[in-house]
């Protein structure tokens, strides 16, 4: 096990019937704004449910956080919350509307220019507007974690920041939110998870036995339980074990003390800032890819992966690691999710405007080692085409 | 999956050479209370590094806090802090030094007299002097928690509370303070993360699919983990594992959603504060008992624990279930803790004594279904004789 700090102030408020809460958790008198994305907050009467909550606040709504929430969005939310002097927001909806409550958190109080807080990672934020979420997509694990992807559409950058700062106070999770939700949703949430579980597990051993143990726990959770995620809308065991997953699968606790990889998120993030593919899909493309391309350097936690989740036990190590490779693959196509590049009409010559932008981006050493460079992120993309 | 609420904001420093942090985690010019057990934080240099990471506090030392806190002795503490105005506090040492300094927290800014604090199980509690914890010995848990047990000598009571205002800010674990502890107390502190996690577990199924996986992570890596720990005394990764576990093992997250029993924890309490046997090994005895004498109410899960912790899977329900009670006894033998009343020369005379003071302290409907009460207490410890 490695050194680590592990710190993880959220309280979450998981359930049915937990959104009334809001109105002890949100401080009286407080300026509240509420964010949230398309019409589905509203039209499912979940936006009502906040409102009706906060009825001792005064409150502004701002809707329409896109899918990848944009600078340029969220920056008319940043003016909002500083000419009406808010002091508490709320974000409804799943990991798009709370990243994007995240960065103007950050931005609202920043006294440089906000573009600054994406291109540092977050490094200098001082104070920020405190917020809590209403969960309605388990995906991101954004509801639980200090961490936060933002796309500025001008400049066809997808960045990240993270900053203990920005931790929500608390997190409504309540599984029936997700009852309503389109199949393409859910099965794109459960990929997300599946990859947020492997970029922190799938590296080489350091004997951390619980995190390793809690990984695959998640693993073999989300296994059992896709099918009846996406088959079953309104069994509540299904949708809160499900719910519970996502969000462990990226609170900092499997993470703390192991290597991490999260090349596969830096390369995917390419593909949806240039082809606008959805971003759990551009992690079933990459993922696969890069356990072939690293197997060696991933062979041991390859053999435990298959051994411990898939249950393969025949064969070579070498062997073992493709077949684990393999389920893996068989996992998100039972998800009706696909994993190459074909898939998605991209060719051979696209892979050089990819590899274009990581280079511009500065991401040439991705990986647990660092040694990822742009050669072999291109060598990836070729094994994915 | 039952509703809950999560919330655990404590900072954990993790690894070795981790104690100098302390200079960035407590408030400059802080008026530092210091409390520690017996000797050992002394004679191991553990108290000298932490005095050092303090020198731009002002630093005053507590030592001689017992092994099960007393009211009295943790009362001495509470009129220093009043005296000095002490405005932070740092426990040096293991659950006990930590509980205690869990009710100075709480006692010294509290209104009435404080020992309402323990007879109203802390629901009162308002403001509390801030506290970290340098953790020695991985056991109870407490260095990430909010509960604290203490021992008032003249009633012979042992009593708990819990409060969210009372969770250490952070808490140091470094693996090798470990190093120097006596075989005794380590395989104390492996039985009493056993059992707690066994209190969280142990029940019947609520389909807490996460949960129930963690606990079985937790279980799995402790029977790995104890024969390593208890034979080499300078293993830091054994040493490590084994601290997060026990840390893991009741901070709150395996217990979030499930149904928990505590009674084994309950009817222990009486022991030790009658017959002044260790807190863990008053667990090895009860556990096991109570295993038997709830065996049909708990065949779901204990089932579940003889396939996915012991491997178990030949013969009836039943029949794995006994197997899976005889492992758990084997286990507390293979850490050289008894699991008999008779091993400390008690007998079937002072079952009495025992459930009368259970009776005194109002413990009549314990477990998760709250239906052992006297009773079953009585029958829990004739098998236990």
């Amino acid at each position: 096990m490695q050194h680590f700090d592990y710190y993880n102030p959220t309280h979450i408020c998981f359930g049915e019937n937990r959104i009334k809460s809001i109105e002890h958790l949100v401080p009286s008198n407080s300026n509240v704004l509420v964010l949230f994305g398309g019409n589905s907050a509203k039209n499912t009467g979940t936006l009502d449910e906040v409102i009706s909550a906060l009825s001792k606040n005064k409150v502004t709504l701002f809707g329409g956080v896109e899918a990848n929430p944009t600078y340029e969005k969220m920056m008319e939310a940043v003016e909002i919350v500083r000419e009406n002097n808010i002091d508490f927001m709320i974000a409804v909806g799943g990991g798009s509307v709370i990243d994007g409550t995240k960065f103007v958190s950050a931005a609202a109080l920043y006294p440089n220019d906000p573009w600054e807080i994406l291109t540092t990672g977050g490094k200098h934020i001082g104070k920020t507007v405190p917020f809590g979420t209403v969960l309605t997509l388990p995906a991101t694990g954004s509801e639980m974690n200090s961490g936060s992807v933002i796309t500025h559409t001008a400049k066809q950058s997808k960045l990240s920041f993270m900053h203990r700062a920005v931790f929500p106070q608390f997190s409504i999770l309540d599984p029936t939110k997700t009852y309503t939700l389109p199949k393409k949703q859910l099965s794109n949430g459960i990929a997300d998870a599946f990859v947020h579980i492997m970029e922190q597990y799938l590296t080489h051993p350091t004997n951390a036995m619980v995190q390793d143990r809690y990984a695959e726990s998640l693993l073999l959770s989300l296994i059992e339980l896709a099918p009846k995620v996406l088959s079953e809308s309104n069994d509540y065991q299904s949708r809160a074990n499900f719910m519970w997953v996502a969000t462990q699968a990226l609170n900092g606790l499997i993470g703390a003390g192991v290597p991490q990889d999260w090349a596969t998120h830096v390369i995917g993030h390419e593909l949806t800032a240039l082809y606008d593919i959805d971003h759990a899909r551009t992690l079933a493309i990459v993922l696969p890819a890069l356990l072939s391309v690293k197997k060696h350097h991933k062979q041991d936690k390859l053999v435990q992966y298959a051994k411990r989740v898939w249950n393969i036990t025949e064969g070579s190590d070498d062997e073992i690691a493709q077949q684990a490779i393999k389920q893996t693959i068989k996992f998100f196509h039972s998800l009706d999710i696909p994993t190459q590049l074909s898939d998605y009409q991209l060719e051979r010559k696209d892979i050089n405007t990819i590899v274009n932008q990581l280079e511009k981006h500065g991401m040439t050493s991705l990986g647990e080692h660092g040694d990822i460079d742009l050669q072999t992120s291109q060598k990836i993309l070729e094994q994915a085409l």
